[in-house]
């Protein structure tokens, strides 16, 4: 049986995933904020998209490549929790982690987390994928996109775009997440 | 035993509601959407907030004034499932209605539907407490809150400021809520 | 000498005009404010966008319907004026008039002020021409815009459109603008 | 003479300085895109205040620091000139330099350009101050700032944080700014 079939296979029989968590790293700016004096809670709709943004383009692709090839990834649903509150100028990390990769969709984990600035002079750490989620935990959340066209049709990404189904899949592999 | 009483009882027992459904009708601004040709994701998430206010200033009070008293209602959670999306100029409608009304915290449920334009002069149509839903469905979610001080510390609204709290349960029960 | 050619005469000497002003209504949402506790200073350019869009509207065209014939209007420069600051839930008022009206460039005056409130009530108020801005003044400004292709190219509105050119003059006219 | 009545006569002669750009660098989220494909006009506002925030770290302080002893900083005036538009995931920088900075008030210059991509990769790379602006110049624009209190009423830096006055005169002083 080839990679190609038993990955087929393994499809077939589960198409969950829990993917390796990936760290976006960033300020918080001023316009983010709200008269309670903390991040107006939308924003956090915006942050997991940079996870989402990031990931991808660590894995080897950009967003913004697979769009302009006709692949849209519209959001289906979201969810968020919110424990604390992100404020002005805060590092904060989006942690996504893939939660389902299947030609059909995608679903998504994310974390964000308030990191300790160990010198006010760190304005951008690097990032990456990690080990393990760490810093003061904000909000949690998931979000399910779809696979579609320009027109906004259902497609199969393995059809579709089958070089970068299958690249996405093996730079998963590559990067140790428990498919 | 009194109203007051009465209430208080059925509140122990029971402080889950349907309350009637509120229409606040805006049109889609050009800001608002994306490069899919569409309003951005998240700003369904700003749009619920204008069915909270809207809401609560037909019952009489403005979220605004309780803040200026000192009680503020945070967001907890949020979930989105989106069906279609709004364009820009679209008529849209935030459905607004409260799922539970309590001491401690308020739950609502929303659907953004888009409006038929009878007539294009029509740029604001009027909003109020309504039937049922109508328009096409775009967008259904739902927030929850909990009521607190500046400090964020939790507060009961039925002591902290008992006569908004009884009002709004007046007000509830007047505009026909399946309390 | 037919209206057309004093238009078109008047045009190649004068092309600029003092249109009457246009009012369009609205609520400060609470997304808007940031942690000074005042609408963050970005958005107003956002309600440029929105006195322009209805005050077309009130012309009887929309941006939208211009847009689908492959017109568009980008900005070219921008000027704001900052005096009071806008606050959560405060009834605002964009005021718009059209400076220049060629057939390659629109550039328009804005004013932002802040309507008393006689009523808790009212949360829409109806918009339309008007005489004279009123209210008390927080934000001048000024846009200036070409009419471009979808490619981005600067484009004749009188010649790629002409019936929405001189139904935009006329309508202006009769609006009682001192062309 | 003393540094201190040697910087305070030069002053009162002449306050306005030319000092260094600074550069701030990031993606262009999806969020800030809008119909047309490119960046929504309003966020070059967002991005000059990412260019104040980073380029008074650079100097040793934050702005949220300044904001805690109680002195803010809101925008008077801005101006804003567009040449070309940013696009989604695009690497842009927001070079910023002080045009003015006296005991009253600030004024900025800034330059927003895109940045050559080397590396699909890289996707922060560093800020800090340079000798020059560098990429594509997409929007050049100014903003005007005075110190008020938090009551909003207008302080001088020099009396209200004498420290921070003089540290960030030193700073820019040592960055090479032409005083």
């Amino acid at each position: 049986m080839s990679i190609q079939e038993e990955r087929s296979s393994r499809m077939k029989s589960q198409d969950l995933i829990a993917g390796p968590w990936h760290a976006a790293i960033f300020r918080v700016r001023y316009q983010e904020t709200d008269q309670m004096g903390v991040v107006y809670h939308s924003n956090y709709l915006n942050w997991f998209e940079i996870g989402r943004t990031e990931m991808l383009r660590e894995l080897g692709f950009t967003y913004a490549g697979l769009e302009s090839q006709g692949v849209l990834l519209p959001v289906l649903s979201a969810e968020l929790n919110y424990k604390r509150s992100a404020r002005y100028d805060d590092l904060v990390v989006v942690y996504t982690r893939m939660t389902a990769f299947t030609p059909l969709r995608i679903t998504y984990d994310y974390e964000i987390r308030r990191a300790a600035e160990e010198d006010s002079k760190i304005s951008v750490p690097e990032s990456g994928f990690c080990e393990a989620p760490g810093g003061e935990l904000l909000v949690t959340g998931s979000t399910a996109h779809a696979w579609v066209s320009r027109e906004m049709r259902p497609v199969r990404l393995d059809r579709t775009l089958p070089d970068a189904y299958n690249a996405i899949w093996s730079a998963l592999e590559q990067k140790g997440g428990a498919l």
